[in-house]
Protein backbone atom coordinates (compact mmCIF):
# COMPACT_ATOMS: atom_id res chain seq x y z
CA UNK A 1 0.00 0.00 0.00
CA UNK A 2 0.77 3.24 -0.80
CA UNK A 3 0.01 5.84 1.11
CA UNK A 4 -0.20 9.87 0.35
CA UNK A 5 2.42 10.32 3.30
CA UNK A 6 4.82 8.16 2.37
CA UNK A 7 4.99 10.63 -0.68
CA UNK A 8 4.32 13.50 1.29
CA UNK A 9 6.28 13.09 5.03
CA UNK A 10 5.13 14.01 7.87
CA UNK A 11 7.19 16.71 9.37
CA UNK A 12 6.40 18.56 12.24
CA UNK A 13 7.27 22.06 13.06
CA UNK A 14 8.59 23.61 16.33
CA UNK A 15 5.96 26.49 17.23
CA UNK A 16 7.23 27.48 20.86
CA UNK A 17 8.90 25.30 23.90
CA UNK A 18 7.47 24.94 26.98
CA UNK A 19 9.61 26.80 29.99
CA UNK A 20 9.29 24.06 33.15
CA UNK A 21 10.59 23.38 36.65
CA UNK A 22 11.25 20.05 35.69
CA UNK A 23 14.75 19.54 34.91
CA UNK A 24 15.48 15.84 34.64
CA UNK A 25 12.97 12.83 34.41
CA UNK A 26 13.10 11.96 37.91
CA UNK A 27 11.56 15.33 38.50
CA UNK A 28 8.26 14.81 37.16
CA UNK A 29 5.14 13.27 39.00
CA UNK A 30 3.21 11.54 37.84
CA UNK A 31 0.29 13.05 36.64
CA UNK A 32 0.44 16.60 35.64
CA UNK A 33 -3.03 16.96 36.49
CA UNK A 34 -2.58 16.83 40.36
CA UNK A 35 0.67 19.14 40.04
CA UNK A 36 0.91 22.71 41.10
CA UNK A 37 3.83 23.90 39.55
CA UNK A 38 3.07 26.86 37.03
CA UNK A 39 4.78 26.34 33.50
CA UNK A 40 5.02 28.96 30.36
CA UNK A 41 4.71 28.16 26.91
CA UNK A 42 6.99 30.37 24.56
CA UNK A 43 4.97 30.81 21.19
CA UNK A 44 7.70 31.49 18.33
CA UNK A 45 6.52 35.16 17.02
CA UNK A 46 5.80 33.75 13.64
CA UNK A 47 3.22 31.60 14.96
CA UNK A 48 1.98 34.39 17.18
CA UNK A 49 -1.10 34.85 15.46
CA UNK A 50 -2.29 32.22 16.10
CA UNK A 51 -3.21 32.73 19.63
CA UNK A 52 -5.94 35.44 19.28
CA UNK A 53 -8.61 35.06 21.94
CA UNK A 54 -6.95 32.12 23.21
CA UNK A 55 -7.83 34.01 26.71
CA UNK A 56 -11.37 33.03 26.22
CA UNK A 57 -10.41 29.77 26.63
CA UNK A 58 -10.17 28.21 30.37
CA UNK A 59 -8.68 24.74 29.66
CA UNK A 60 -5.77 23.85 26.61
CA UNK A 61 -4.82 20.53 25.44
CA UNK A 62 -1.06 20.55 24.98
CA UNK A 63 0.37 18.70 22.68
CA UNK A 64 4.54 18.59 22.41
CA UNK A 65 7.32 16.14 21.30
CA UNK A 66 8.51 13.59 23.97
CA UNK A 67 12.45 14.41 22.50
CA UNK A 68 13.86 11.64 25.28
CA UNK A 69 11.25 9.29 24.57
CA UNK A 70 12.73 5.45 22.87
CA UNK A 71 10.28 4.97 19.16
CA UNK A 72 10.99 1.26 18.97
CA UNK A 73 9.28 0.19 22.29
CA UNK A 74 5.85 -0.93 21.53
CA UNK A 75 5.16 -2.13 25.45
CA UNK A 76 5.34 -0.85 28.58
CA UNK A 77 5.05 -1.37 32.36
CA UNK A 78 3.25 1.27 34.29
CA UNK A 79 4.76 2.34 37.44
CA UNK A 80 2.71 0.64 40.54
CA UNK A 81 0.82 -1.45 37.99
CA UNK A 82 3.79 -3.67 37.31
CA UNK A 83 2.48 -5.34 34.26
CA UNK A 84 3.38 -5.13 30.67
CA UNK A 85 0.68 -3.06 28.34
CA UNK A 86 0.83 -2.13 25.28
CA UNK A 87 1.63 1.21 25.02
CA UNK A 88 -1.53 2.26 23.42
CA UNK A 89 -3.67 1.31 26.04
CA UNK A 90 -1.00 3.24 28.18
CA UNK A 91 -0.08 6.68 28.40
CA UNK A 92 3.48 6.27 28.41
CA UNK A 93 5.97 8.34 26.43
CA UNK A 94 7.61 5.03 24.93
CA UNK A 95 5.92 4.74 21.53
CA UNK A 96 6.34 5.23 17.70
CA UNK A 97 5.06 9.04 17.79
CA UNK A 98 6.03 10.27 20.41
CA UNK A 99 3.62 12.70 20.82
CA UNK A 100 2.75 13.83 24.79
CA UNK A 101 -1.24 15.32 25.81
CA UNK A 102 -1.66 17.07 28.73
CA UNK A 103 -4.88 18.98 29.75
CA UNK A 104 -3.68 22.31 31.20
CA UNK A 105 -5.57 25.22 33.18
CA UNK A 106 -4.90 28.50 31.15
CA UNK A 107 -3.89 31.13 34.14
CA UNK A 108 -2.34 34.24 31.83
CA UNK A 109 -1.39 35.36 28.26
CA UNK A 110 0.92 38.32 27.76
CA UNK A 111 1.99 38.61 24.51
CA UNK A 112 3.78 35.15 23.30
CA UNK A 113 3.66 33.73 26.98
CA UNK A 114 1.12 31.48 28.16
CA UNK A 115 1.42 30.88 32.15
CA UNK A 116 -0.42 26.95 32.37
CA UNK A 117 -1.21 24.77 35.46
CA UNK A 118 -1.44 21.05 35.50
CA UNK A 119 1.60 20.01 32.83
CA UNK A 120 4.19 16.92 33.00
CA UNK A 121 6.49 17.91 30.30
CA UNK A 122 10.26 18.53 30.65
CA UNK A 123 11.85 21.80 30.91
CA UNK A 124 12.87 22.76 26.80
CA UNK A 125 10.19 20.67 25.40
CA UNK A 126 9.07 21.42 22.11
CA UNK A 127 5.09 23.07 21.47
CA UNK A 128 3.58 20.98 18.30
CA UNK A 129 -0.68 22.21 19.26
CA UNK A 130 -2.69 23.79 21.23
CA UNK A 131 -6.71 23.21 21.16
CA UNK A 132 -9.12 24.54 23.24
CA UNK A 133 -10.93 22.13 25.36
CA UNK A 134 -14.73 22.20 25.77
CA UNK A 135 -16.78 20.03 28.55
CA UNK A 136 -19.22 19.01 25.39
CA UNK A 137 -16.48 16.82 23.31
CA UNK A 138 -14.13 16.14 25.11
CA UNK A 139 -15.47 15.30 29.09
CA UNK A 140 -16.33 11.61 29.80
CA UNK A 141 -16.93 11.71 33.75
CA UNK A 142 -17.27 8.00 34.12
CA UNK A 143 -14.37 6.41 31.43
CA UNK A 144 -12.04 4.25 32.93
CA UNK A 145 -9.56 1.84 32.18
CA UNK A 146 -9.88 -1.73 33.27
CA UNK A 147 -6.64 -2.70 33.86
CA UNK A 148 -5.77 0.23 36.08
CA UNK A 149 -6.98 -0.91 40.01
CA UNK A 150 -7.64 2.92 40.85
CA UNK A 151 -8.18 5.69 38.41
CA UNK A 152 -4.89 6.63 37.74
CA UNK A 153 -2.97 5.98 34.34
CA UNK A 154 0.65 7.66 35.23
CA UNK A 155 2.20 10.48 33.94
CA UNK A 156 2.45 11.61 30.12
CA UNK A 157 6.47 11.32 30.39
CA UNK A 158 7.17 8.55 33.11
CA UNK B 1 18.28 29.69 19.63
CA UNK B 2 18.83 26.14 18.39
CA UNK B 3 17.00 23.04 19.78
CA UNK B 4 17.06 19.79 19.82
CA UNK B 5 14.61 19.34 17.18
CA UNK B 6 16.56 21.78 14.54
CA UNK B 7 19.28 18.80 14.49
CA UNK B 8 17.10 15.65 14.93
CA UNK B 9 13.68 16.40 12.87
CA UNK B 10 10.20 15.43 14.08
CA UNK B 11 8.98 13.04 11.62
CA UNK B 12 5.63 11.18 12.54
CA UNK B 13 5.61 7.19 11.25
CA UNK B 14 2.53 5.90 9.67
CA UNK B 15 1.54 3.21 12.53
CA UNK B 16 -2.28 2.95 10.76
CA UNK B 17 -5.01 3.81 8.62
CA UNK B 18 -8.63 4.91 9.13
CA UNK B 19 -11.66 3.53 7.28
CA UNK B 20 -13.94 6.14 7.07
CA UNK B 21 -17.61 6.50 5.79
CA UNK B 22 -16.76 9.88 5.22
CA UNK B 23 -14.95 9.96 1.44
CA UNK B 24 -15.06 14.00 1.23
CA UNK B 25 -14.71 17.19 3.31
CA UNK B 26 -18.56 17.88 3.15
CA UNK B 27 -19.54 14.60 4.43
CA UNK B 28 -18.16 15.09 7.63
CA UNK B 29 -20.25 16.25 10.73
CA UNK B 30 -19.42 19.37 12.41
CA UNK B 31 -18.18 16.88 15.36
CA UNK B 32 -17.34 13.17 15.69
CA UNK B 33 -18.85 12.80 19.21
CA UNK B 34 -22.14 13.13 17.62
CA UNK B 35 -21.63 10.43 14.58
CA UNK B 36 -23.19 7.16 14.85
CA UNK B 37 -20.83 6.02 12.18
CA UNK B 38 -18.77 3.05 13.02
CA UNK B 39 -15.15 3.68 11.74
CA UNK B 40 -12.73 0.97 11.59
CA UNK B 41 -8.50 1.85 12.38
CA UNK B 42 -6.32 -0.51 10.83
CA UNK B 43 -3.15 -1.34 12.49
CA UNK B 44 0.14 -1.82 10.71
CA UNK B 45 1.14 -5.45 11.78
CA UNK B 46 4.58 -4.67 12.78
CA UNK B 47 2.84 -2.41 15.74
CA UNK B 48 0.14 -4.46 16.60
CA UNK B 49 1.90 -5.36 19.95
CA UNK B 50 1.33 -1.88 21.09
CA UNK B 51 -2.34 -2.90 21.34
CA UNK B 52 -2.47 -5.03 23.99
CA UNK B 53 -5.00 -4.89 26.93
CA UNK B 54 -6.48 -2.18 24.92
CA UNK B 55 -10.01 -3.68 24.83
CA UNK B 56 -9.66 -2.96 28.63
CA UNK B 57 -10.34 0.29 27.47
CA UNK B 58 -13.53 1.79 26.60
CA UNK B 59 -12.45 5.28 25.51
CA UNK B 60 -8.90 6.27 23.54
CA UNK B 61 -7.63 9.87 22.29
CA UNK B 62 -7.16 9.09 18.69
CA UNK B 63 -4.09 11.32 17.24
CA UNK B 64 -4.11 11.45 12.96
CA UNK B 65 -2.75 13.43 10.30
CA UNK B 66 -5.32 15.90 8.48
CA UNK B 67 -3.54 15.67 4.91
CA UNK B 68 -5.75 18.10 3.23
CA UNK B 69 -5.54 20.84 5.56
CA UNK B 70 -3.28 24.58 5.13
CA UNK B 71 -0.35 24.16 7.42
CA UNK B 72 0.42 28.37 6.81
CA UNK B 73 -3.22 29.86 7.86
CA UNK B 74 -2.94 31.05 11.79
CA UNK B 75 -6.63 32.41 11.67
CA UNK B 76 -9.74 30.69 10.85
CA UNK B 77 -14.06 30.95 10.91
CA UNK B 78 -15.45 28.81 12.50
CA UNK B 79 -18.84 27.38 11.29
CA UNK B 80 -21.69 28.81 12.76
CA UNK B 81 -19.66 31.65 14.56
CA UNK B 82 -18.52 34.07 11.64
CA UNK B 83 -15.58 35.60 13.41
CA UNK B 84 -11.98 35.37 12.77
CA UNK B 85 -9.81 33.45 15.81
CA UNK B 86 -6.27 32.18 16.01
CA UNK B 87 -6.26 28.82 15.14
CA UNK B 88 -4.74 27.76 18.45
CA UNK B 89 -8.25 28.91 20.14
CA UNK B 90 -10.63 26.63 17.59
CA UNK B 91 -10.50 23.13 16.47
CA UNK B 92 -10.03 24.19 12.88
CA UNK B 93 -8.23 21.74 10.85
CA UNK B 94 -5.96 24.60 9.22
CA UNK B 95 -2.84 24.51 12.15
CA UNK B 96 1.18 24.55 11.60
CA UNK B 97 0.98 21.12 12.29
CA UNK B 98 -2.30 19.48 11.51
CA UNK B 99 -3.15 16.99 13.99
CA UNK B 100 -6.36 15.83 14.95
CA UNK B 101 -7.31 14.40 18.32
CA UNK B 102 -10.85 12.75 18.26
CA UNK B 103 -12.19 10.89 21.64
CA UNK B 104 -14.16 7.90 20.40
CA UNK B 105 -15.81 4.83 22.07
CA UNK B 106 -13.87 1.20 21.36
CA UNK B 107 -16.54 -0.98 20.25
CA UNK B 108 -14.75 -4.01 19.34
CA UNK B 109 -11.37 -5.05 18.71
CA UNK B 110 -10.60 -8.21 16.05
CA UNK B 111 -6.59 -8.23 15.50
CA UNK B 112 -5.59 -5.03 14.22
CA UNK B 113 -8.78 -3.77 13.59
CA UNK B 114 -10.49 -1.17 15.93
CA UNK B 115 -14.04 -0.47 15.62
CA UNK B 116 -14.71 2.62 17.11
CA UNK B 117 -17.79 5.30 17.45
CA UNK B 118 -17.03 9.24 17.30
CA UNK B 119 -14.57 10.30 14.61
CA UNK B 120 -14.54 12.66 12.34
CA UNK B 121 -12.11 11.24 9.88
CA UNK B 122 -11.90 11.50 6.36
CA UNK B 123 -11.07 8.19 4.73
CA UNK B 124 -7.66 7.25 4.61
CA UNK B 125 -7.04 9.19 7.20
CA UNK B 126 -3.30 7.95 8.45
CA UNK B 127 -3.14 7.08 12.09
CA UNK B 128 -0.33 8.56 14.58
CA UNK B 129 -0.87 7.15 18.39
CA UNK B 130 -3.77 5.97 20.39
CA UNK B 131 -3.88 6.82 23.94
CA UNK B 132 -6.54 5.45 26.97
CA UNK B 133 -8.67 8.50 27.89
CA UNK B 134 -9.30 8.11 31.52
CA UNK B 135 -12.38 10.35 33.68
CA UNK B 136 -9.46 10.92 36.58
CA UNK B 137 -7.31 13.60 34.35
CA UNK B 138 -8.81 13.89 31.60
CA UNK B 139 -12.73 14.96 32.16
CA UNK B 140 -13.40 18.42 33.01
CA UNK B 141 -17.06 18.66 32.95
CA UNK B 142 -17.42 22.40 33.59
CA UNK B 143 -15.19 23.96 30.88
CA UNK B 144 -16.37 26.39 28.20
CA UNK B 145 -14.96 28.19 26.00
CA UNK B 146 -15.58 32.14 25.82
CA UNK B 147 -15.79 33.00 22.42
CA UNK B 148 -18.39 30.09 21.97
CA UNK B 149 -22.33 31.17 22.13
CA UNK B 150 -22.99 27.30 23.18
CA UNK B 151 -21.31 24.31 24.44
CA UNK B 152 -19.80 23.93 20.60
CA UNK B 153 -16.84 24.06 18.90
CA UNK B 154 -17.25 22.46 15.55
CA UNK B 155 -15.06 19.20 14.20
CA UNK B 156 -12.06 18.60 14.06
CA UNK B 157 -11.99 18.85 10.20
CA UNK B 158 -13.91 21.54 9.19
Amino acid sequence: MILATDIDPMVLKSIGVIHSPYQKREDIPRQGRRSQEIFEIEIFPEFVPGLKDIEQCTHLFVIFWLHLADRSKLTAVPPHDGREHGVFATRSPSRPNPLALDIVELLEVRDNLLKVKGMDALDGSILLDLKPYSAGIDSFPDVRIGWQKENDIGSSIQ
